[in-house]
């Protein structure tokens, strides 16, 4: 090809998007089989050391993780690990949650090795160190939707995502279950790895299931992957999901379920091709029962059920009953295998799902949403990250997101739950602002918030027992007794932000007993 | 929650994730059930001007197209008719392709609105025109890969696409056929745009078809999507695609395709598990057919069939001989169908299939590729983008990709075409490398590239009648004529990047008659 001249072509300057002239030296084409090609050619790496050398990590960056393995998650563990041996230090964890499993954290944050931490939820003893003061830097909260937005915005910037895959061909076409069979790790949705894969500099699939090319249809796309680590365990299958739905035998739960099933039949928004998505408390899951029998009398069908999916939505929609489900997070066996084979139950993206950056969001499509509390305040404020004592607890999930997002959200929870109040006059750490939040259902009954005033109307002459919160607050004080404020020093130890960004409220550290 | 003050915040400088304090006066939310929200509260604008206002088009900027409403494309016109109108000038048309549909395109050349063009095909009075001088800067044609790697990578900054779909919710989930019916225009798989919206900075779908939300699974997100015009047609269904597969009855065709067929047989690549992409030009089609027989004879499944996807392969999938569909453009109606309805044909975008940025792109898992040429040289060069008269009358697509990817790749051709010779000394325009290109099958005998020693040991002692290329040009030359050299100016129309975006040659101004 020595004839091209590129100073030939007219307006060379002005046309920027192309190369020099083209050397055919530099055609390595590959002459091996597509079996062989996978099995030499491919994107697996020898070890997670090797594949983090190769991801140009170094101190002071920020690494990512899923949760879709909760407490059978070995992952993080795994590779905190192996980046301590490695000497790395003053890592930025970004988490989509964390829990009870990741409790050796405590020791890379004590050797310096992790510096700060960005989660949706922490439990366990991670938790109660990072309340009594463990990190110099302040735990950053963020909703699922909040931080699709951080990190799609660039606010959070991943350098390297370590994500674990039950199943992944040798080029990074990765799922959340296997096609040959159903032993070993199941989770079904990987939505919030999704994020992570495409919004990473470097994406690092650990995997314990090598499957054969292309392992379609993919949750994340080789296409966002560059190393791919066989390792012996990526997660205890017990811990990640359940096997079935269990449904609650609890009478307080199952009567609070069967109220809020009854508010959404009167809320406006029980009609034909209406959308929903239940929480996976007892109580959630239940009203998802109830809602069914309310279906199948109206003779109605919803579009769609979005969410953390459970079994039960499943079972609706196996009956017809709902046509389609957009699953950012598969919670039980039964989401997971109808992942697997249902065409209509479509695995979506944490910023699919709930991305405040998108008027077409997919928590905005909802007219019904049933979500939990740890405690409600008289107005209507919401926690669920930290416990009475004042220890974080919980997560913020999609909490945030779906109040918003809902035409009615809905909160369902006792009034008290043994000695400690749920419905209280300020809760201790605002997590979904009171604005946001609609109905209030407990056992003792249903409060709706002052500002929806068609919801007050509606209920009206309906048999929901209705009052104000403010009398549900007395109840519950009446019943377990004012409980003395928590003894926090100023400290501050954890940020939460709303989905936008925001900083929403800020946790204390715990005074020790 | 005035309470709150972020400088209590220990090192919030290092924080640079968070933002301001929250403020529950900025929250709006939305009150309204789905069924109105989705009538008022969506991305659909009420113009294609507007969409285009909202999009901060301007001057000089950069628009992008797909071709999978191929001659029965009515976006391409429409948008830059109105353009036009609007005043814009000096813009870069950056199509996956242009056809003979797109005449009207040479006005707004000629008028200043369209500056530069970049696509991977171009035919009729559009290519003419081209071809006799009509732009003052050369047109950029690319592969479908090199397309996906320039867009990918920066070199190619999409500011605002425009992109037809058959189908899109209020919010732009969208997809390129109906669920509702199979009336209108389908398209099938939408790979080409998917990358548009994926990488360009605002993304307006046209559609004639808004349909409820959510439109899953999805072809493109709607999460990439800004803006949604409805309009009263977005294409013509005949242009568009054919009903059915048409197999050939021309005898050469069906040698050439029965030899071909023998070739991959014959080829080492014919095992279990094996891969492969079949054009869509009669030869190419009709060695699936071929194939099916071996494959049904020798008892084995391919698993996975690339590319351009016809209703042949779908053939195959539905018999349980292909396990898995990738699918970048359906060509037929069957093939749509089948994206439709099989779980296991699967939507791909254009970075998925051929993007040489990454090792584990489709096309590098191919096992053996069929592809057409208008002309081949003695160094196994092929001609897809010029005529015997040197004008433009081709597409790249994806023969530089795939003839890469693939361990074999196979050129099927006859050898004269009319009074034209297919097999010559050196092709007008080289487009992909001869490097790339390992087996020539002719109406007149089987050419194997020499550096492909192992295909030539393996040819040995079949049937196949194996001669070299010089072969074939004589006997090309000996039945038609040396053809006369093209009476070209110096000026440069065209310059045929490789898919790495190096420029592998120069396309010249053809001489008046």
């Amino acid at each position: 090809m020595s004839r091209l001249e590129l100073n030939e072509i007219p307006h060379l300057e002005e046309i920027g998007s192309i190369g020099d002239v083209f050397d055919a030296a530099r055609i390595r084409k590959n002459y091996k089989t597509l079996a062989e090609r996978q099995a030499t050619d491919n994107k697996i790496v020898p070890s997670l050391e090797e594949a983090v050398r190769l991801s140009g990590l170094k101190d002071g960056m920020t690494i990512s993780f899923h949760h879709h393995f909760r407490n059978g998650d070995h992952i993080v563990n795994m590779v905190l690990d192996k980046l301590a041996e490695m000497g790395f230090r003053d890592l930025t964890l970004a988490a989509s949650s964390l829990t009870t499993v990741h409790e050796p954290l405590i020791r890379h944050i004590r050797d310096g090795v992790i510096r700060r931490i960005e989660t949706s939820g922490l439990r366990g003893p991670l938790a109660e160190a990072v309340s009594r003061g463990l990190m110099e830097v302040p735990v950053v909260f963020r909703s699922h939707g909040g931080r699709a937005y951080a990190v799609e915005s660039g606010k959070l910037k991943i350098d390297v995502a370590f994500l674990g895959a039950p199943s992944c061909d040798p080029y990074g076409n990765a799922n959340g279950y296997s096609r040959d069979n159903d032993d070993g790790v199941r989770c079904g949705s990987m939505g919030y790895a999704k994020l992570d894969a495409q919004y990473a500099d470097k994406v690092i699939i650990l995997t314990d299931n090598i499957v054969p090319y292309p392992n379609a249809p993919f949750g994340i796309p080789e296409s966002d992957v560059d190393y791919i680590v066989k390792v012996d365990q990526i997660g205890d299958p017990e811990g990640i999901m359940s096997g079935a739905t269990r449904f609650t035998k609890n009478p307080k739960e199952l009567l609070i379920a069967e109220t809020a099933a009854k508010v959404i039949e009167a809320s406006g928004r029980f009609e034909d091709g209406f959308s929903m998505q239940m929480g996976s408390g007892g109580a959630s899951l239940a009203t998802a029962r109830f809602l069914r029998e309310k279906m199948l009398k109206k003779k109605i069908t919803a579009s769609f059920a979005l969410g953390g999916i459970t079994g039960s939505i499943v079972d609706l929609y196996n009956e017809g009953l709902v046509k389609k489900i957009l699953d950012v997070q598969s919670f039980d066996l039964k989401a997971a295998q109808s992942l697997k084979d249902n065409r209509f139950h479509q695995q979506i993206s944490a910023s699919y799902y709930a991305s405040p950056g998108n008027k077409g969001t997919a928590v905005n499509q909802l007219d019904v949403v049933v979500l939990s509390a740890l405690e409600i305040d008289v107005d209507f404020n919401v926690n669920v990250l930290t416990g009475s004592d004042g220890v974080i607890r919980g997560a913020v999930g999609g909490h945030q997101d779906t109040a918003f997002g809902a035409s009615v959200s809905i909160v369902v929870a006792p009034l008290t739950r043994g000695r400690i109040q749920t419905v209280v006059d300020r809760v201790n750490t605002v997590v979904t602002p009171g604005r946001t939040v609609d109905v209030l259902v407990t056992d003792q009954g249903v409060a709706v918030n002052p500002i929806r005033r068609d919801l007050i109307e509606r209920f009206r002459g309906t048999e929901l027992p209705v009052c104000t919160i403010e009398e549900l607050r007395d109840k519950a004080e009446h019943l377990v007794g004012k409980a003395d404020p928590i003894p926090y020093l100023d400290r501050v130890v954890g940020i939460v932000t709303y989905r936008d960004g925001s900083v929403i409220d800020l946790i204390r550290q715990v005074k020790e007993d």
